[in-house]
């Protein structure tokens, strides 16, 4: 019945983390979760007396036409609704992208956001990595031109490392892919990124320009709304147009609505959040220097340290009720550190100190 | 680019029906939505209360096991947890089921729920249709005996006309068609169903032995969650465990997750609801027969009159502020009401009887 996913793998979802770390003894109220990326400080306190006011509508559908919210991503980017499809979270933009173009085959970097490869194999893509783990460009115009991908991803900056390409390398290289080539970019940090470094930001009214690049964006992380699965597609109208064939009626909530329209009214709370992530972030980039271990440069929430024996340090970390993620999976000798905040990355650096 | 989709149509998402009706001068908080089958009561009043304790938690991916949640439909239906997939609504558990078959062909009632059709097209299938509007398992049969559809979808009860099979007549049918073949029995409205009439009844776990079927359910009605999109497919653990593989990580949102939970632990909430549904179905049907309107014997929360000229009923109920479903495109010259709250059933009742 199914033989035309029989090789795909179960996600098989676990027991819990959180239960595992209970069974430490460890009470919920002092775990600290620093493995997924979640912004520590949640969404504006706006929002969340936004979503408490329409708790009481939570069997309405939501508006379908999504009207708010691309209002106010219009304004956010100087585009118009048409420009505009909204996700459950930006991985249902890409699960329309790839499911729309059903490529046979698609490129991305060595180490990059896991979902790129998830929706390809969906589909029976052949799955084409640079050998660089991080972005390099002119690796994947090399594979471009030899095996032409019908969908090239660009993780700008990168999920999971943290480096982040130079908008004007990203520029050159659309211009340099045919037009029958959809180039998704994905900005899921890009807020991160464009704050720390000015040469980093996308000007995403530019890249609807071309006739063959879908940008995406979230509010799950600058904007603190994670569990609440809103992200955006932006593109030119005929991509959108085409991205919404695919695109299920009522795919986000009437509360997650609520919040994203709200969320993009408190800009000064996301500047906030990213802000006092980047001042955080030197707390680990001094502890890496001073102990002499390596890491990426982040352009994210997070940050990758080269710390050794990484599976057994983020076991003992566990131990002690923090979670991380360990990055021995992808063939690295390293952790993967949310930026939590202040008193959690104290402690998490404290026992580092002490376990390394 | 988008060679594969071309002939799909784009859901064109229009200007929230609100918005028409407000032009027409009436204010927000006097328009009756009685067009999309949401439950008038909304959820029970500690669900409404656990979003609002929880709402501060918007930036933390929900557990991704769904734990609880599968706990506590293992309690309802008697099953274990490797018996669940949860979904965005039960309609993504239709889409895992379609992508994951990509069927050559699917077999489906004359006028049924309009998902089917759409995930169908979406992968290229041949959309085959009874003759008979509604279910009629003996036409059903002899289309799967000429044309071997690889998915056959059953709306117990039927959504948008509200008849519903005999669950007896139901496992007759599966009995009959060969172990290749899925049958989706969607339960949307089973719990309507089954309190008004016991013979309607769908043993779910029984449901479950079979090799080929599998059984879909929502928070959407009875519970009082459309918004907040959760729904769950219900099937042997080999069924299962191929839909996983094609569900993304954090489907439904943490707040979704949290009133899900707690929703199936205030049972006697729902158990009112569906009563007060029915009692106040009972002033459509006087309405009807006092008229001589011909309607469907509904086992859900909506009914359909054959009230002539409907389309312009639905306009003049449209700008008295009163949003229906009208049927004319479906060929029926007939509008579909979902039952209101007491107060909106008399006013519609009352307006119709002035217009009609």
């Amino acid at each position: 019945m199914f033989e035309k996913i029989k090789d795909l793998k179960t996600y098989e979802a676990g027991k819990p983390i959180e239960l595992v770390v209970r069974e430490y003894g460890i009470k919920p109220e002092e775990i600290i979760k620093l493995a997924s990326n979640e912004n520590p400080y949640g969404p504006s306190p706006k929002v969340i007396e936004e979503v408490k006011s329409k708790a009481h509508l939570m069997h309405r559908y939501p508006d379908d036409s999504f009207y708010e919210l691309k209002e106010g991503l219009s304004k956010k980017f100087g585009l118009n609704a048409e420009n505009f499809i909204i996700g459950a979270g930006s991985d249902q933009v890409l699960e329309f992208a790839v499911h729309g173009i059903y490529p046979s085959r698609v490129l991305m970097a060595g180490i990059t956001f896991a979902m790129y490869e998830i929706y390809s194999k969906q589909v029976g893509a052949e799955i084409l990595k640079t050998s660089s783990k991080e972005h390099n460009l002119k690796e994947f115009y090399d594979m471009y031109k030899e095996y032409k991908p019908e969908i090239i991803f660009l993780c700008v900056p990168n999920n999971p490392l943290g480096e982040c390409l130079d908008a004007d390398d990203v520029y050159d290289f659309i211009e340099k892919v045919d037009s029958q080539t959809l180039i998704i970019v994905d900005g899921a940090y890009q807020e991160f990124a464009s704050f720390k470094d000015s040469k980093k930001a996308l000007d995403v009214k530019k890249l609807t320009d071309y006739p063959n690049v879908l940008y995406t964006g979230t509010f799950s992380k600058a904007y603190g709304l994670g569990g609440m699965r809103v992200g955006y597609g932006v593109a030119n109208k005929e991509i959108i147009k085409n991205l919404h064939k695919l695109r299920p009626p009522f795919n986000i909530t009437t509360l997650s609505l609520a919040a994203a329209v709200k969320a993009l009214k408190d800009e000064e709370w996301v500047s906030k959040g990213i802000k006092n992530n980047f001042k955080e972030m030197e707390k680990y980039i001094s502890f890496a220097k001073e102990k002499g271990i390596e890491y990426i440069e982040s352009y994210t929430n997070f940050i990758v340290l080269f710390i050794e024996n990484s599976k057994e340090i983020s076991n003992k970390l566990l131990k002690k009720g923090i979670i991380v993620r360990d990055m021995s999976s992808y063939g690295f000798d390293a952790i993967r550190i949310t930026i939590g905040k202040p008193e959690e990355n104290d402690k998490v650096i404290d026992i580092l100190r002490e376990i390394s």
